[in-house]
């Protein structure tokens, strides 16, 4: 992974172990066309397995943030008219399994993910967003499951992961009317972290945000992600019995733990190792 | 179901595909007597098994939106002293499940519900409107987990919904001490989406929203409530994959998606067919 | 136990049925030291099983509420070299369920256990008061997950019960970067319940609400507490099925109910019965 | 309900506390048609909430048990062309919860439900057996998943429920291929708890059986089948919370134990209490 | 620990780093009474903790295994009449959990416990076996849900447990009724792993098979326990997770693996260190 | 993917929608070394995905089915001596759960997977056919969870498998002490649907199941899959509902019923569609 690379669908930058990725269909309202569907999971997955970076931001062009799924994507799938129908629909629900992994990567990571959100952030966006660690966005930002606008049901994790972050109440009005939540309403609900003026602050302080996280040791922020999105899912008894199994591996206090005390003592900044790179073409 | 009807507790009028309901006992601070506990389960099931409505909304007269349970329901219940004290209670088991089961129904209707809250909103009450999918209040609008006061434990929902709205730490307050939470209070913690200056403001606003609501594909809007329920209880993977398969019979684009594009080119609102009835009395 | 009683790292006091703990050593920042560990389970113990009081709260001295981790605890644990390497993980992760277990005496016991937080509450002492029942702080205080900047995981129940707290969007930011929360922060997120001027307008808020606590019955708070931690951990509909069958035991109406009846009749606070005691050293 | 009943797809007969339910459409191989349907439910639902037995035996008549779904059902069902293919598909998977209610009700039920099966179990019978309690058969019977013959997926819980009865590689075997399982084969793998010669040899033990568990406490076997079936479906840790909830209320030793200690010295036969009616028309 | 031990109700004896237990109260067919539920914790406890052997051996003596609860423990039970009645259901459900607890400890003991059965096994001691890793018995074994025939619901792990361990169908059948289930029958159903003719060659074989276990690594048998304990109570999704993080901690194939390669090449048995102690009354 | 294809652990032959592969290292008792670990994830991946066939058998190849992991793949594992220890064993964790998803892959299959054992199935060779659909073995196999011998506890899914097939009991007593258990024991325990005389009847046999298997359709088929494998890790109630989601999409009755009563009628065998190609390079 160059420190800098180009895709069709967005641009990807590495400095000081943070990964920035920019949406640059600006023109297009960033619409999740068929190129961003097939580069997003691919780069996402580079940088986790590579190690390429200790946390990624991603941010967007342009007036609106993303406005979905691009209508493309329906007009260029191949239409089989012949495919016996209880059999299309299996194959719905596999292509409805297949996008929902596309966002599913970044819960899955095992860096952090922070979502600088400007403007419109809809339909499939807000499914996006959803499935990231954090999210910040700028005052004249809104969020809409605008799915239920098109007689369809949003199915790529915002009615899974929503009511896991805001009051169920809200999510459900949302959902129902498929009206606009504005920045003001989505801190409030707790959906955001911050709210700020305009992109430039944003990006600044997500980045100051990010350094932060940077500055950590890895492991420990991976164990941090691991058990917050454990805990989600199971019960706290379970969670707890979790990280104490957890901790019997990862901890190991004369290593990461003992560089804070040394960095602290010598006052410089501790440092970690990175986490080690994971090559699936290989077994080990 | 005649668009305007008047049971013993309450009245219903459909309007525009809005079912509005209204407790009618205000003289009594709309308690829930026997009629009440007769009727209510009654009317959500015939409104929702005849599709006809896409929403509900409950309103309430008088001062008090409810005052919670009537106590005439206690000295009415039949006392048959000879009965051996652990069948007593294994009846009394399935007493608390059966109304249970009454306030159950808003949650399993295939529509949303909307609750309309004025002023004291009380014991059994907040049992009630915990299980709508949305709260919206007056700012004279107050709510008490009031069992406690009475030397019981509340137990027909309260503590078993309440924890998935808001913070554990002030569910565990309100009932550990019984007291009031304001309309503001309420607002700030998740429980009602929106705060208005008295019941005729709220009852405007809360019809819009119900226009809204309605003016949506009923289905879409169905999967919407029945995956948000479903996430709540479930891990997220397990949600994604039930929205996977509800997808592959339920989302047929060339119909309700199709309808929305046509309309917009045509200028016009979209219409969609209404849910199929439920006939209870037949198999199929 | 004794009225007020001086322990090594904490008083406590039992006055009106209220159990008042406090960390007394303020000069050391009340960190947790091996006496801490010994003392606080024992003494939380000690009053559920006596049925010493009916609400407890934990306060501290000294500018800072606690600063976590004591860490003489770490250089006073015997090392012994020559263990096997995967043996020395099996009694890491038995520490680890230790010391968690001395938290999670705060959720199992049968009354409830308030928080009066003042200035720092720091790595071990968030996880200490995420078990709580409820919390509550001065306007200067602030939470930090500090282990993450440490080079560890905090792993005494800090990231499993924080998001089912507050929203994870923020437990995230909080774990990533180890940065301070503010109390207003902390308010707005739903950890605390209130925030106060200052020590002493908390303390005498907190006991207020520990005064109503103490008049209600005993058994009707527990059965609130027992079915709030419950319904966290388990689906709607096993919680009201879970309801049903506690109140086929607990709810007695002719006795707590009556009382509060009576009491209301005759114009004085109605007096309920403790709980009975518990004592493990027999079976029955 | 008289102690000797007769429907148009079954009769019932109540003996010493034993209800005897026979389908009986031999000539027809007792094939669930509509008239099975409509008063299966409504039988079993009656027997259980009045307490009208403590046991239910269900055989049948003829060379077969029953061969599942009489397909009159399906060509009886109304079609309407015009209906909206997802509101079809909405609508089916309510036809498909609404016949599972019908054999789930085996299960809800307060008292234990015995099969005795002579010759075939087919489809929709192995469907409705598995959701008994106990099963029961003759050397010439056999089990047939038959669904998978014909072209679809048994849907009335065979594949839910007999893979927590039986290996589930045996199940995956008996569903894929559609093929026929022996009583013996039955019997080893622990479907049915006994095979014997013929029917009237079958009916003969199984009543003896019947007979054995409406001698005991109506409430003590109630018990069991609450706490099986919820372990069934919940970790032990949470079943043995179960258990000593539900013992709170209805463990009275002082009246049903009592009555069997004191029967013995008496050597007479214990007498019990029935369990109280459900009367689901009235709230209490 | 001593070698062998004496208590009241039973012996210990701890040999080549298996502890075998007896039951010593043959005159009262071991009856379970008041030393029994405090010797019998306290003695799995001290095993376990101090990883004084590497398995647990529970026999009996006499012509039955045991006969479950001692009466006494009721009769000797002191009855406060003057107790509320829902507060003596509150102090019941504890009972039910402190003794659940005494078998309990033989799940969460780290080491396997092998229970070797003679003759009749009844009412609580099923309970008690099922809490085991594996049963073995004599020919004339016997067991018995008796509970059922004394008026009452078993409450201490029998209807938990059972029915993970045997077909559930069968399980129904002896709790309704009460009945003997064989030492074939109890073999068939695969509740106990062999049958052996006499207690004689019973204990002959169930020593070796604990030989065999305490030749192999303790740190191996017991992440297996571990696992296998999980597997039962969560999903194989769960379960696989869980042992890849169990792996990370405890999997270090230079010690044990490499061990048992040296070993083979140099002709001798593996030789593999305890598990280190636990010390409870410290905190670490 | 052609009929017949060599790879260098395995040959795989399509014939008759049946796929057949087999173990081709017999020289080395069919142990997986890394050419195994690469190759069968994506033969499996590629039969499934392409709809290549409707189930598929995997038998193998001298006297022994497979001697599990080769030793080779621990030895060729890079060793980077200068990890920091947390990290490995996050990398351990990390290579676990790859291990893992090589035979993950049976189950998530959309057809089934039918092992036919010979001889010696050990250690890794367990935890594959744990996680296949069905069992076959022939009179002279045996099983071993071999890895407690070596000093480890199996990581690949026989631990979390195996308690779901199998009695709980047996499992702990294999697993504890590695001993094999032979294709009779394996056969009465529900492991093995069926024991034959040798390999070549048991192939014969094996394949005449699959033959079965092959004529029905394959929808059908795979629903079955689908739920019984979802019944497994699910409660009944959960499941009961995601049949009925799940049939609304794929119960078509017009098409795969008809067939199979048209082919009645005609006297032919029914012919059904394939399952459509998934071809994951693309997003549809």
């Amino acid at each position: 992974m160059n420190n800098s690379t180009s895709y069709k669908s967005m641009t990807i930058e590495v400095i000081n172990k943070i990964a920035h990725i920019q949406l640059n269909r600006a023109d297009k309202f960033n619409t999740m066309n068929l190129d961003f569907w097939q580069e997003f999971p691919k780069v996402i997955h580079d940088i986790n397995n590579k190690a390429a970076a200790r946390v990624i931001v991603i941010s967007s062009t342009g007036k609106h943030f993303c406005a979905g799924m691009d209508l493309s994507v329906f007009t260029q799938k191949k239409q089989d008219k012949n495919i016996e129908i209880a059999r299309k629909h299996e194959e719905l629900r596999r292509s409805v399994l297949q996008l929902q992994a596309c966002f599913n990567i970044l819960e899955n990571a095992r860096i952090p993910v922070l979502m600088a959100i400007q403007g419109g952030c809809i339909g499939g966006a807000v499914d996006m967003v959803s499935a990231a660690d954090c999210r910040y966005c700028t005052s004249d930002a809104f969020f809409s499951i605008e799915e239920t606008k098109l007689g369809m049901t949003a199915d790529l994790g915002t009615l899974q992961r929503l009511p896991k972050l805001i009051s169920m109440g809200l999510v459900k009005e949302l959902a129902y009317t498929g009206r606009r939540m504005s920045a003001q309403e989505a801190k409030e609900a707790g959906l955001v972290n911050n709210v700020y003026d305009d992109q430039e602050s944003m990006l600044s302080a997500v980045m100051e945000i990010a350094t932060e996280i940077a500055a950590r040791s890895p492991l420990a922020v991976s164990g941090c992600k691991e058990m917050i999105n454990y805990a989600r899912d199971h019960s706290v008894a379970d969670s707890l019995n979790y990280m104490s199994v957890w901790q019997s591996g990862m901890f190991q206090p004369q290593n990461d733990m003992m560089e804070t005390f040394t960095a602290k003592t010598e006052k410089r900044a501790p440092e970690f190792e990175e986490l080690t790179q994971i090559d699936n073409s290989k077994i080990f």
